[in-house]
């Protein structure tokens, strides 16, 4: 729309990485605020990266045997009662309607901010037998959580998400799940080239009503933590709480065992905090609305031939990839560049008359800011190799960016130094959690899975001085 | 779950449709009733409906340019206001919301009940100039109108659909898309079997702050009618309300001309009652969850010999359908073939030893309720042909239903002695069309567009003896 064709703006990252994020989301036309505060506008452009993701991560929950389902928006207060470490976590961010077809609601009801509590009186109805189990179910949906802090995709009161929720007949296999959709999240983040650090949480620090809350974490081009997603063990806590009984092949009663796990749309500020740099958005072919953008450059005498040979090359492409092109004859070469280079778009492709003739193409690389030639000779192999080559690239930067970004300390005092993730050897204690916040805005992010039967580099705890139990992952956090 | 192992017990459609409806509902696994009063559970089995007839809408939206969005669910009260017919038809279906995050709300926020007054906002600020025009954008969301008396998927508070807002330069191009998106949801119609019929509503009819409203109106198997999808023509009555102004090439402020266009989730509901019998759901293989059910038949004597075979139709359909093999032990084949028959599956293939030994299979159709002989070679083009003439088949049946349950009638005496839809010729006269709200529960349906240029076949009006405009449908309605 026309504002658009004034000239981007945006904040360089080392500047203030959080305007920088604001300008990106602006400039790249991916969303904006609304009339509702703490609530955003998804753009066609930020949309079409949640339905790619969406796409992708609906297909592999399916594979495991999940089938989708639809539960109402609004959940009685009482169900959210039901579970007192859950309403306890959850009462501070509800939306709470009083009122419905013109009359006061005798019972209030909340906006969910996610369904178990919807959803578990259904499953103590629908469960009877062991014959009935697994039983595992997700919802694509909205849920609101009030946010004191907006913050678009990341942070905001509204959001779209899936929301799987599932129930065993013993933990064993519970916990099997928790880690599968685990590594489902962990798969869909490196199908956005992004590299997590994947485990569990601290007893403080997991979901209200869970036994055990697993995460992956991201890591932001400033250096802290982005929760990408969470899977949860929740144990018995909501079957005791529901009464979801089985009656086993014991032919007796047993409660099941449950998990949740999702993931949000703020898996797209992840994408831009991951990738972006100072020109704005960096996306992987995967996700990228725009794949390909031509931009034919050429005068009055060239038109013909310069647009006829971008056009060929535009039908070449577009059965097989997302390929736009821009031929706006109202601004110059270099806007071009900048409006699609802003957006994050992987690859253009600028044909001038010197690509006409020689029938090669010169290709301008996102993930590197570079220009290249490339054969037109099988050109959709080509791409396709060219998209696995900038995948693996951005891949590998932010493996790389991420490993300079974690340090390892030995003691409290080390925390103020600290720019990105560190590690440390910790009691779990969550007193000494507690202080950690207090004092410096921080808590712990993630224990990793691979430390997780690993003795502690350090025998001491790097805030008490009591004996450690792991080492974990600390950072400052979104 | 267990309970299905219960024998279905469906009413017949004579003794009461109402009932005959709801024990669909309950009995093919579709929806079932939610703890919140008005709002359902839509299981996976009916939710993998929606979600076909969804990928199918999707797509044919998209191909018309169209871009997909997300407002927020929250709209405040001033928003709602700006439109007084809006505001008049929707405030006596709100959800409000109180309070935020623990906090009372200064402005009350009504849940959408549809999203013209959200998203005009913005298409205020997003509009400039003529360039930007046309603006096509649609979201899928959840939707909530409360509902005094509810019914499964045709009338719950809260209910899924997609919603178009277009903006266009001028009329002619607004009213050209109007019809466009009906002719789309009359194909989404077809692709679920179902004939149309396809018009305008009347003005009593139309919806709050449309110009005009069209519709697309199915017959049920009791000869009432839903309204099945509504593309409704605004005029410039949003973009007076929320100055919606362009600069047009004449260098002049100009008003845009809108659209908005609908399809929900009643669409199952109409696919229920348009094709449904007395032993359940009938579903064309298009939107059929499962298109083919295969239910061996065996004893413990031939059971490798069986079980292999069928093992092997599998193996070869389920690249190309969707399809189930029935292995269950526990229950008998008639339980096997009433629990399918009542989900609706188009074809089941029974086999036995008959059939390993000869490789002719018998298929049963739902369609007809009959079995036939199916050879197994060229296997997958043979069921994409029975697929196709079931498809014609249950579009003929319902066709043949639909012409034979319209009756043309002359004066309001008749209307007692009408079961289904009635044509009548009608002056259009608003009073007129309370009086039949009044005395018959029933209002206009439609004015079918191949009546829109044609004179009535009465000159005068059934009701009101005053001149007839043209002839019209009118039948009660779910």
């Amino acid at each position: 729309m026309s504002k658009k064709l004034k000239k981007t703006k945006i904040t360089s990252q080392s500047e203030d990485f959080s305007k920088w994020y604001h300008d990106v989301v602006r400039e790249a036309d991916l969303a904006e605020n609304s009339d509702v505060r703490g609530c955003g506008i998804v753009k066609p452009y930020g949309y079409k990266i949640w339905e790619l993701i969406k796409a992708e991560l609906s297909k592999r929950i399916e594979e495991t045997g999940v089938e989708n389902v639809y539960f109402p928006v609004f959940i009685p207060m009482k169900n959210l009662e039901t579970e007192k470490e859950h309403v306890e976590g959850f009462s501070p961010e509800l939306a709470v309607v009083s009122h419905g077809g013109g009359v006061e609601l005798t019972e209030k009801l909340a906006i969910r901010p996610t369904s178990e509590t919807s959803m578990y009186t259904a499953y103590a109805r629908w469960i009877e037998s062991y014959k009935d189990l697994p039983l595992r179910l997700n919802q694509w949906n909205n849920a609101v959580r009030w946010e004191k802090k907006p913050r678009p995709f990341l942070r905001w009161s509204e959001f779209l998400w899936q929301e799987g929720h599932t129930a065993f007949a013993n933990k064993e296999d519970a916990v099997i799940e928790v880690w599968q959709m685990l590594d489902i999240y962990e798969d869909i983040y490196e199908f956005m080239a992004i590299p997590v650090f994947k485990g569990k949480k601290s007893e403080m620090e997991k979901f209200a009503g869970a036994e055990m809350t697993t995460t992956v974490e991201v890591m932001a081009r400033d250096g802290k933590a982005i929760q990408g997603a969470t899977s949860h063990y929740l144990g018995i806590n909501f079957s005791k709480a529901f009464n979801i009984e089985y009656i086993g092949e014991d032919e007796k009663k047993h409660l099941v065992h449950q998990n949740s796990w999702g993931l949000s749309w703020r898996t797209i500020g992840a994408l831009i905090m991951a990738h972006g740099d100072d020109n704005g958005l960096r996306l992987p072919p995967n996700v990228a609305p725009v794949q390909i953008i031509i931009t034919p450059i050429c005068r009055d005498e060239n038109r013909d031939k310069v647009m006829g040979y971008a056009t060929k090359i535009f039908e070449e492409l577009k059965g097989e990839y997302r390929v736009k092109i821009d031929d706006r004859d109202s601004v110059s070469p270099g806007f071009k560049f900048n409006h699609w280079e802003v957006r994050g778009v992987p690859v253009r492709i600028e044909i001038g008359e010197k690509e006409a003739d020689s029938g090669e193409l010169t290709i301008f690389r996102r993930d590197l800011n570079e220009r290249e030639n490339l054969s037109t000779k099988d050109l959709n192999e080509g791409i396709g190799k060219l998209f696995e080559d900038i995948h693996k690239n951005l891949f590998e930067q932010s493996k790389e960016f991420v490993k300079n970004n974690v340090n390892r300390i030995e003691s409290i005092d080390e925390i103020k130094d600290q720019k990105g993730f560190f590690e440390a050897s910790w009691s779990e204690d969550t007193e000494s959690e507690k202080l950690l916040k207090d004092k410096f805005s921080m808590v712990s992010r993630v224990l990793p899975k691979e430390n997780e039967d690993k003795k502690p580099k350090n025998e001491k705890c790097f805030i008490t001085g009591k004996p450690a139990k792991h080492d974990w992952l600390f950072a400052k956090s979104y």
